[in-house]
């Protein structure tokens, strides 16, 4: 068993990590650092410094804070001899998330930058299918109505925030795991309504025929869908990577939800010595921010 | 002699890249592309696959494209087996100068993506100094008038023009030349004309203590300059890198200008069988656009 300790205990902690880590033989959560949350039965922090002290035996540190913060908690984690997890997306920055890279390899730490959402259960399946096909087309749609999945949460709409992308990452973290070649940004159509500073929907036209369409105002049924197109074979995923439907036909699904699976490769990394560090979802949303046609559209009130 | 082609006969063309070959002992200017400019005495062709079965004995091509258009000529020049070197910023996207770079690995060739102003004559002397200091602080003022510097030229406030980031990126090419550490953007407000969609001042601060203040509207003297602290020294670059002084004594200057300095460094690259694809000037604009505080300033007319 590797002593972990969770940092941060949000909603995305209580939901996700906190069950992963109990469910698992390979983990003990053995700490939490939050300003309010805690965790029945396992010793609460508030202060990161404290805790890291107070716990020689913790090798391991998962972060689950907001973007904005988590590099001086992971530099100080890597600082401190520990190996580290990030949520996604990894940093605020592509130069920060580098640097943590940099500084992971000279302590000889592991550091995992996840994407949770190519642990769905069916994106394995969808890879190794399209790993030797020619692609002729890719249509995303990521649709869903951010007053749900995120009542209140102002931060989306500041800076740094990513808006629309917050989901929509997720979408590209699969896109970038399933498809057999990388693909670049040609032209991006960003929606930001007026009194906020990040896009509200985004439509992404890339090379070899991949368009996707992220919507945050999407009411009633939401939509999280990849369908792939090769020569003579239509792939799709449905429910945020969770199916896959392979011309017609329903296909195995990994074992693991998510976030166990993110765990148990998390253990692997650690015993291979190796990281895993790939930004290429991260690359597309700031090429996107970067050459995206901005438009302004209606005010946003949660 | 190395054979090459120069594709895009515009300004910088003109003025920069022909009179650098043409004073070089190492190249022959063998061809040029361009739908409009041509150099006396040099074939001139408008159709650029039409000069690459014409010419099999050029080995290297030179791009002067605007951003946008570069990736199609790039790729098909690594297609028929030739050396490219890429005008500032390599490409309109991240993922696309990635791409270009695993394609020259794969065609075993040489991609040279330059920065011209790492090549102003007093950078290399700023940075073998600096490169065992601790940095306490860094300024960097690029005030010009894009009025004089890019008349009409409308493309720059257009999505991905860059705005005030395409001088502003000379700046950062020479920041990550020079310091001895990596640094990342903390936070940016860019100030955008209510008629254009590119930024036409922008203020950066990086970790480190490193700040970046970048001005297109400044009339009158024309600043280029940045100032390193250490803990007992000042460093000055000023005239966009051309000038070095070091605690008030101007220190010596490199021998080439920055354009004689890039090919005499593109015909190393090739001889060694190298690539130089860095970027980390690019990184940080695409941090800034996709992080920075946006704020709406009077519409801009040339």
């Amino acid at each position: 068993m590797k002593n972990i300790a969770l940092v941060g205990i949000g909603k995305i902690a209580v939901d996700q990590h906190v069950p992963a880590l109990m469910a698992s033989d390979d983990w003990a959560l053995t700490a939490t650092v939050s300003r309010v949350g805690t965790v029945d039965g396992v010793p609460a922090f508030t202060d990161f410094d404290a805790m890291l002290a107070a716990h020689s035996q913790i090798s391991v540190i998962s972060l689950c804070l907001p973007p904005v913060p988590r590099f001086a908690y992971a530099a100080r984690a890597i600082a401190a001899g520990r190996h580290v997890m990030l949520e996604k997306p990894p940093g605020a920055t592509l130069a920060e998330v580098q640097l943590l890279s940099t500084l992971a390899a000279q302590a000889d730490v592991t550091l995992f930058a996840t994407w949770h959402s190519r642990m769905a259960r069916g994106v394995a399946a969808a890879k190794a299918f399209l790993s030797d096909k020619t692609i002729t087309k890719v249509e995303i749609t990521w649709h869903e109505d951010v007053r749900r999945w995120h009542p209140g949460q102002s931060w989306v709409f500041e800076p740094g925030g990513m808006g629309v992308f917050d989901p929509g990452i997720n979408a590209l973290s699969i896109m970038t795991e399933i498809l057999p070649m990388p693909v670049y940004l040609q032209n991006a159509v960003l929606r930001v309504p007026e009194n906020c500073q990040t896009p509200i929907q985004a439509e992404l036209q890339f090379s070899n025929n991949v368009h996707a369409s992220f919507d945050w105002l999407k009411q009633g049924d939401q939509q999280w869908d990849i369908t792939v197109h090769t020569q003579s074979d239509e792939v799709t995923l449905l429910d945020g990577g969770n199916r896959c439907v392979m011309n017609g036909v329903p296909s195995t699904q990994t074992s693991l939800d998510e976030y166990p699976a993110l765990y148990a490769r998390m253990a692997q990394l650690i015993d291979e010595g190796q990281s895993d560090v790939d930004l290429s979802p991260m690359i597309h949303v700031a090429d996107a921010m970067a050459c995206g046609q901005r438009e302004m559209v209606d005010p946003f009130h949660f």
